[in-house]
């Protein structure tokens, strides 16, 4: 069972299911949502508090692809995959909305790993990634598969 | 069938399954995969030629989450529902990595629509988007659960 701080430089043979990676934390807040959310996914409910309360968020709310980008830069930086971390496809599914002023932090745990039939020094990965508020909240669940190589 | 230029405002009652939205382009050019990379997902394939062209990508690609994130303005502008396009979840694939320099545009379709059964004002559309590039090749598929409303 690996836990945080983890070891530098994994590879496929250093993994096993259940092992668990906890992330650093990041703070969100308002410049940050309105900045991606201007670039990316510039609706109402992302950009304008007014707006958001008589939205289905009820409340100015991170677009979802932020929430997402977050939890990339925590996983990267938590889960030191030798070769990087490269994801080949994913699900993620979103509980409730990361807000302005949110902490949030990401905990993954390897759910199965297939090596790879046709390239022996590789493998699939599969990682669900929970990504946390202050309150221990779940704010999205993303669960990827993610190619890990051997040793050389 | 809905296609380009699409009309403003549309409700629940107003999507049928196949119903086709085809976006603006995205010219993605160095410096957006650099930023968007350093921001969220500082690996070498993403932020350095000579790194990259070592990598599995064999050249600068731009982090999937960041054609994600494109492919959700793109969407966003394409796919006018009234109440905005809200995700509850997604899936999301990388069949090549978008570069510096492609030009992006999203292809949308809604694959099947299942009223809410709690909740009668909304329903749950499954939304195929494929993102090309200038080559007519597809770099994500992203297939999400969108809530749409019904007309008040």
């Amino acid at each position: 069972m690996t836990t945080s701080p983890a070891p530098r430089k994994l590879y496929l043979e250093d993994l096993a299911v259940g092992d668990t990676f906890t992330s650093a934390t990041h703070r969100l807040d308002l410049e940050q949502v309105r900045r991606f959310a201007s670039e990316f996914d510039p609706q109402p409910f992302h950009l304008d508090e007014t707006a958001a309360r008589n939205s289905l968020f009820q409340g100015l709310a991170a677009s979802g692809w932020h929430t997402a980008a977050i939890t990339m830069r925590l996983l990267v930086d938590s889960m030191p995959l030798a070769d990087g971390v490269i994801g080949a496809g994913a699900e993620v599914s979103w509980s409730r909305p990361a807000r302005p002023g949110d902490t949030l932090q990401v905990k993954s745990t390897v759910l199965a790993i297939t090596p790879s039939r046709s390239k022996p020094d590789r493998g699939i990965v599969l990682v669900e990634s929970v990504t946390f508020n202050q309150d221990g909240e779940p704010v999205q669940t993303l669960t990827s598969k993610v190619v890990s190589f051997r040793r050389k």
